[in-house]
């Protein structure tokens, strides 16, 4: 990896180095929020672009023209995998990912394909393409984790309360373990073929974990997100741990092997500092609502996230959960610009 | 009040007295997952229902003689007060509340009719005609928590990330002030309405409490809900108060001025004993999508919420959670047996 780039603040925050300032990145950076890519999106499905290494490459590359952010995050779907592998999958626009056939027995797990690396290989190429037009700026490569893959091929799509999951966790735990072992395979050959086409870092994201106690996360699902983080620790590059709702995970969500972890806006994170313990970054975590009220209100709450961070060992100033699609792109920009003057100016 | 209803185990257990077996109710008890529920409904919108006592009378009960639930829920919806102030509301099928006019400036808020208790007699009418055919079953009151309406009034409808209530919130404090007010005044009355009528205690339903951070919620909404529970407190009765994903608001929910707090399920009940501290009963929270699971994972899991509310003062046995609508009656008809039976040979 060259120089500048592993000396890059992003990376060196994540491996709780002193950095010149906070670096800054958003979840859902690159996306709805964006005309310019509402633009090249046009007359393109969500699967097809992520099919696409040259449209990948310019939707990445767009917030990091726009913004200026310290990291670019690869645009691709948690789901992308899964259909590379041959699950009958599609993403219905206003509704989410939809499974043909929900996965729910013994069976229908013994039923699922293996994933070659092959088969994504067009995200490696989009990677490479990434990798040689970001210079200096990391590229973060991710995939959903198991439970939350899990949860869509269970319950046949988005799910508000994920009752057939949970059914299926408790209720029959052999089958419960096989899809896991299966989803544990594909997210690690989907991350390995990430970081070894050069991607920088990887984020796992378990959006929905915050929908389970500790104790059934700690039981059922801590220990395969924990596998797939150890299936590219090989490799070198920082692991981001996140979930939405996750307060009460934060702990066992660390100790899985993260890195950096990831904390949604509901735990200020000199608390979240406390709860992850030492040995980590963290990243977050400003209410991306936030951004909708007018600027006076925007900036103290920024400064407050900034001032809150100095309790982590290294701080990745992000949103605590993805731009919501409505946001404003400039005052985004306006947000990149304070941490990075706030935080020079303090010094780390 | 008659005696056998003062001394009904779930007055007692909010009161934190002795109990000879846990009493259990479960939140959305009354409705879609019922088929007598269903056949009643029919040709008759939410708010239709809403408005017809005898309806309301025959819905709320139909729960209490399926499965021997120790309390009665009124059969309403926390918009019932707004729609009957005056707020042009409909509840969308499939979709929920949707406000014709968000209200997003001072001048919407100014010109937010006030309630007076005469406009929700159909409720008192309601209540009396309950509290009859009830006897010694308590009949629990309801309404919706200030913020929680806000974030119906302000989005226009059922809301994700409440970006517009929060820009408000944050931005124009005192259109939040005056909003809330309004609010405050609105569930006063819709709730002294109820207990006047006869009912035994109330719950103050914050649902979408937990999108917020303790900071926000302590200095933004906290006092407003205290000022809800405050203005019943001369009639009473004990006051629930209750909202999902609060776990990091557990605390500041019990100091607003709750007897008893609700638990969502995240947090386990020995643990948000510590959090409430003295003085409070509890709530909950066996997690809705439990019942999904074959009984052999149920059983197990009510158990396990038993002994961990042994911790509380006082334990009204809950879901975490309303009873999700595609929920089998006949499971929780088996957990309201289990809680009645485990916990009356164990003692309290």
């Amino acid at each position: 990896m060259r120089e500048d780039l592993q000396n890059s603040p992003f990376l060196r925050a994540c491996r709780r180095e002193p950095v010149p300032y906070t670096p800054v990145w958003f979840m859902r950076q690159a996306g709805r929020s964006l005309p310019e890519y509402r633009r090249v999106r046009e007359g393109t499905t969500m699967l097809e672009a992520c099919r696409r290494p040259e449209l990948v490459t310019e939707i990445t590359l767009q917030p990091v023209r726009r913004y200026g952010v310290d990291a670019a995050i690869l645009y691709s779907d948690i789901v992308v995998p899964l259909v590379a592998a041959g699950v009958d999958l599609d993403i219905v626009p206003g509704t989410g990912p939809v499974v043909a056939e929900p996965v729910r027995d013994a069976a229908a797990v013994r039923a699922l394909p293996p994933l070659d690396a092959g088969q994504v290989g067009f995200v490696a190429d989009a990677v490479r393409m990434l990798v040689a037009e970001l210079g200096a700026t990391p590229l973060i490569g991710f995939a959903g984790a198991p439970f939350t893959l899990a949860s869509y091929l269970v319950e046949g799509g988005p799910s508000r309360h994920h009752e057939r999951t949970k059914a299926l966790m408790y209720g029959d735990p052999a089958t419960w373990t096989a899809l896991m072992e299966w989803l544990t395979a594909v997210t690690t050959t989907f991350l390995r073929a990430q970081v070894e086409a050069g991607a920088s870092a990887v984020q796992l994201f378990d959006s929905w974990a915050g929908a389970l106690s500790l104790a059934d996360y700690t039981a059922l699902v801590q220990p395969w997100s924990a596998r797939v983080l150890a299936g590219v620790a090989d490799l070198g590059v920082p692991r981001i741990h996140f979930g939405v709702g996750t307060g009460e995970l934060l702990g066992a969500m660390a100790a899985a092997g993260a890195d950096v972890v990831g904390v949604d806006f509901r735990v200020p994170l000199d608390e979240a500092a406390r709860r992850v313990g030492p040995g980590h970054a963290l990243q977050g975590n400003l209410d991306p609502a936030t951004v909708f009220a007018p600027w006076e209100a925007v900036a103290p709450r920024v400064l407050a996230t900034l001032q809150a961070g100095r309790a982590a060992e290294g701080h990745v100033f992000n949103l605590g959960h993805g731009v919501i699609p409505t946001t404003d792109p400039d005052v985004l920009a306006r947000v990149v610009d304070l941490v990075h003057e706030a935080s020079a100016a303090d010094g780390r």
